[in-house]
């Protein structure tokens, strides 16, 4: 009988901390009030999205701040924590944060104040800031062992080191950018272009989500390379994956996008001030056929911080960090260690 | 005296000679009547304009023929004839030959009885067709020693390869397909969707030139590499660019754009079959980086031919006949000889 006990008191101690870390796990918010942009603009009633992953130590020394790509969400990020993932949450105390404007912290798509284009343009500083607020203010985290981020998480990354030098231990941008090269500005102007000079646009009071398709074209020409692609893909593949983009376009919010666009084009961290002021240990990862975020800033960043530079080199383009993620994520454990 | 009036007949003889080479490159029509389409339309009154460079032999054994690029004309082939040029007019005798819908010959832009979308769609094939009767019907020749064309003048090349393997005794596809691999009909499509779904383009009829920066900026991203475009362009200079491209939108012509476009996703040469009807020695040249005409489909037809292969490597992409036109030009010169 008292075995018996003993095993059900087990079970009920395992459930309890299943249910514990699957809760950690949910998406939480933190309400942040009328949050002050920089350019003077107001975000009413902002409110960050953010999940946790692992344990937090008694001393607080294992946290990792993960911000999300553009258009992603911290749910997307789920797949990268755990043991042999990106970051082991068995270890570090992750804290994946909602970036403004991706739908689920405030946005264009949700807000009640400020709906579609009336939610105000803000920047990469401005995402970083309430992420900030969030660790400071709501969770009570004045120090971070780490910020790690991929893309648009990789430039808030170096935001991170450029706003908030003194606050991480060590820094991991990932195929991110402390300045769009060129090549990315005009990339991404031509799909704001495409977006605002759609038929459906309707100045952002859309019914029909606009350009769709032609969106997601623009993924599957720059997220990975020509060759990559045509691997992959077969020529009637291209239209079947077209009219699926379309026929998924409610989950797509142009409006969302834009101020995410917006934000990533305003980017423009000064290299050589910024290095000078950077504490953290740094570990830049780009990729050297990256189409979307072309590799240069990054490069010169790395240099002038003296940080250690992992180059992917695979076709796969900006999607390297998938296809050569076992180098990616041993090199981040080791550097994390 | 004498000598005098043989000095003035020396220069009349030049002057005439001049006058005569000045003539022939500029602008000429061949008038071809109602010209039937392979999908059963008909283009009315279909004029197609052609240049030529050079002088025909006694026994009409120096022509080559060369189509132009997406968008291109025989205005802009020009400076690639000449000694030490593409093609060395002082030996061969080049005619030049506008594409259908490129603005100069029939054309949504310049038809009266089909203008704008009532211009029927039509295929490679249907471009070819006209540069033959052209040939055969107007400028009287029945063989040529060469054709060799840029871009969608390789794609001609391939498809008269096909329509018409005893025709030539030569042929130099340069970066061009014979059948559009799955990366090249994703670009193109988004481009047509850029087009037909923007704000200004009205069914075909507007009277602002749909989506010009956008469609520009197409070709900013795609015609060479990111590491290239980095090189050369500016931050500052990006939007610049946008601004000019959209303050020539005047140049553009979206209807003429797309039935081009249409007729290159159609073109899809069954390649082991008309390997085995091709007669002519053929080089094919094609661009490692190429990011516009992927070298997949043309790489693998080069193969089954047994034909020569070029490969440029720079980092240029689409325009590496350019940045490698010593090396082009060579090769072409040694493979006409």
């Amino acid at each position: 009988m008292k075995r018996s006990i003993c095993v059900i008191c087990r079970w009920l101690f395992v459930l309890h901390l299943c249910a514990l870390v699957a809760f950690a796990q949910e998406q939480q918010f933190a309400n942040l009030g009328d949050f002050k942009l920089e350019n003077g603009g107001v975000i009413r009633n902002c409110r960050i999205g953010y999940r946790t992953f692992g344990t937090l130590n008694s001393d607080k020394s294992n946290v990792v701040v993960v911000p999300t790509w553009a258009g992603g969400t911290t749910e997307q990020l789920k797949s990268n924590f755990g043991p042999g993932r990106l970051i082991d949450s068995t270890t570090y105390y992750v804290v994946a944060i909602d970036a403004l404007s991706n739908g689920v912290s405030s946005s264009p798509s949700n807000s009640r104040l400020q709906p579609r284009m009336r939610f105000p343009e803000f920047s990469l500083r401005d995402t970083v800031a309430t992420q900030h607020a969030l660790l400071t203010r709501v969770l009570n985290i004045q120090h971070v062992k780490a910020v790690v981020g991929i893309s648009m998480g990789g430039m808030q990354t170096f935001q991170w080191l450029a706003s908030y030098p003194d606050f991480m231990e060590k820094a991991i941008p990932i195929v991110g950018s402390p300045r769009l090269a060129p090549y990315d500005l005009m990339l991404w102007q031509a799909q704001i272009d495409a977006l605002m000079r759609d038929r459906d646009w309707k100045g952002g009071n859309y019914s029909a989500n606009p350009a769709r398709a032609l969106d997601f074209a623009f993924g599957e020409l720059l997220l990975t390379t020509p060759p990559d692609y045509n691997r992959r893909k077969t020529r009637e593949q291209v239209f079947a994956d077209l009219a699926k983009a379309q026929s998924d376009a409610h989950r797509f919010d142009a409006n969302d996008k834009i101020r995410q666009v917006q934000a990533m084009m305003k980017l423009d961290i000064p290299l050589e001030s910024a290095a000078k002021t950077v504490k953290a240990k740094v570990l830049v990862v780009v990729a050297k056929y990256d189409h979307v975020v072309t590799p240069g800033p990054a490069t010169e960043f790395a240099k002038l911080l003296g940080a250690d530079l992992l180059v992917l080199d695979s076709d796969c383009g900006h999607l390297a960090t998938s296809c050569e993620s076992q180098r990616l994520n041993e090199a981040v454990a080791q550097f994390l260690k």
